[in-house]
């Protein structure tokens, strides 16, 4: 479906021109339950880099994109051949074939020589390993797209897009308030549907929020730090907070996720979130200081 | 010179509103010289990271800053103690006393627990494994300041800011192209002024400049990259790269350096330049495609 079917080398591509982006990656893996003690095990799947590399659309413009073509797969060199479909759409908009990450050449682990960056889509559709990109009508169902792609093509496209997300870091499950005082309340948001627009926290489980300052840059897709002057005097409370990207989206609480998905509300306590999880993640504060996640 | 001496623990330290900022250190003794063959040895001594900490203005509003004070002295923990003295202006302006680099704790080798940042001053004056910053009248004549600081008081304080400078890392000293065609120029631009404004790059050995387009973010007192597509005929020729900062100052030649500080025009391939070196760097093209330092 191409009008030039290409071949680059490494060399090749950084003849063209390159550009750096800051992007979140997650695993569809990275879901809160009540189990879980620590910001690492409810959210600790996810990372933020800045990738450098030739827009996928640089390429697909080079090799003639034909009339009918509205999918590629991109396929890795491991055994598995880590292929996964996105739409044309996502190919053409922002996907990235990256050769650099931080700065230095991609490492081993993460996809030497070059590997897919799909922004804000889930973590499996950033191709490591990246052998080869084809253009195709349709989606196909290949190993890793196999229960992750609504098998309606109209709504298949987006179930692969992260919603907006975000978490306390400190204070977290497993950390401890030494006393009463004045704190700096952090932590981290992000969206696959764009920039973070606004995050706000609340200290009193949920009944009146507070926008947090953003601290540091904002970058579509990427992990975007929050922060806020937080005295804590003691009490027993819950803290939280909520996301709202750029396409207005607001991240949901258990309790409308699990209406959503017409399921009792406690369902999420040990089943998973078909799909992407992007609850609001509450963590008690004792008074002793001690913080413990909430939903358990 | 303030109300209320203060000592702060680390802890102490991160109960302050935190911000996160991207800046440049260089060590005053980067710089060129005609047997120096790569980037590495011209410009090697520099590097750009997110630093994560309290502003010093925060602290020295906590301490209550008196009438006639104007400079700061900062003391590392060291056993030569590290001191230099920077005007009370910068200071309040956007110095960090940071905690974090690159989303980690500091390094022990990069001043854990805390170094001070002074975005955009001589490497110098960042002080490392910061201990004591004390108020004080007159800049002192410490070990690190002496040669460094002007005994005019009145020019003292612009002597440890970096001006504009660029240069060009691809292709570069010691790398050779594999033949004519399309390449991707890149280098990396930065000033203590400020944020870089414009880069252009010559090809003809500075008789022509063209505008490079920026690549990534512009930081205030950060490395920015910047690029151009490039073909390159197979000819012999000379690249270079010029600096604009948002005080409209532009990046000096070699011959104009030599000329401001009254020397022969060849002065700089032997001697260093009094203060920071901020002079455009030349490589040269040969017909293989071999490149090497132009000054030479």
């Amino acid at each position: 479906m191409v009008d030039r079917p290409l071949e680059f080398t490494l060399e090749e591509l950084k003849r063209f021109p390159s550009v750096s982006r800051v992007h979140f990656l997650e695993c569809l893996g990275n879901r809160a339950k009540a189990d879980h003690k620590t910001v690492q095990q409810t959210h600790g799947l996810t990372s933020c880099s800045e990738w450098t590399g030739v827009l996928l659309s640089a390429l697909l413009k080079e090799v003639g994109v034909q009339k009918g073509a509205n999918w590629v797969v991109s396929e890795g060199a491991e055994e598995v051949k880590g292929a996964g479909s996105i739409p044309l759409a996502k190919a053409m908009d922002d996907c990235l074939v990256a050769y650099g990450q931080n700065g230095e050449p991609l490492r081993p682990q993460n996809g030497f020589p070059v590997r897919l960056i799909a922004p804000g889509f889930e973590g499996i559709y950033n191709t490591k390993w990246l052998r080869r990109i084809k253009v195709v009508d349709h989606y196909y169902m290949t190993y890793n797209d196999y229960g992750h792609i609504s098998k309606d093509p109209k709504v298949a496209a987006l179930n692969l897009q992260w919603g907006p997300k975000s978490v306390i870091t400190f204070p977290s499950g497993g950390q401890k308030l030494p006393g009463p005082g004045v704190y700096q309340l952090t932590g981290l948001a992000w969206s696959g549907g764009g920039a973070v627009r606004k995050v706000e926290v609340s200290t009193d489980g949920g009944h009146t929020w507070k926008d947090a300052e953003i601290r540091g840059q904002i970058h579509r897709m990427a992990h975007t730090r929050f922060g806020m002057t937080w005295k804590w005097e003691g009490q027993e409370c819950v803290l939280q907070s909520r996301c709202t990207d750029e396409l207005g989206q607001v991240q949901p609480t258990r309790a409308q996720l699990a209406k959503f998905f017409n399921q009792p509300a406690d369902y999420y306590h040990t089943h998973g979130v078909p799909g992407t999880d992007n609850m609001i993640q509450p963590w008690r504060i004792a008074a002793d200081g001690s913080v413990s996640n909430a939903i358990a």
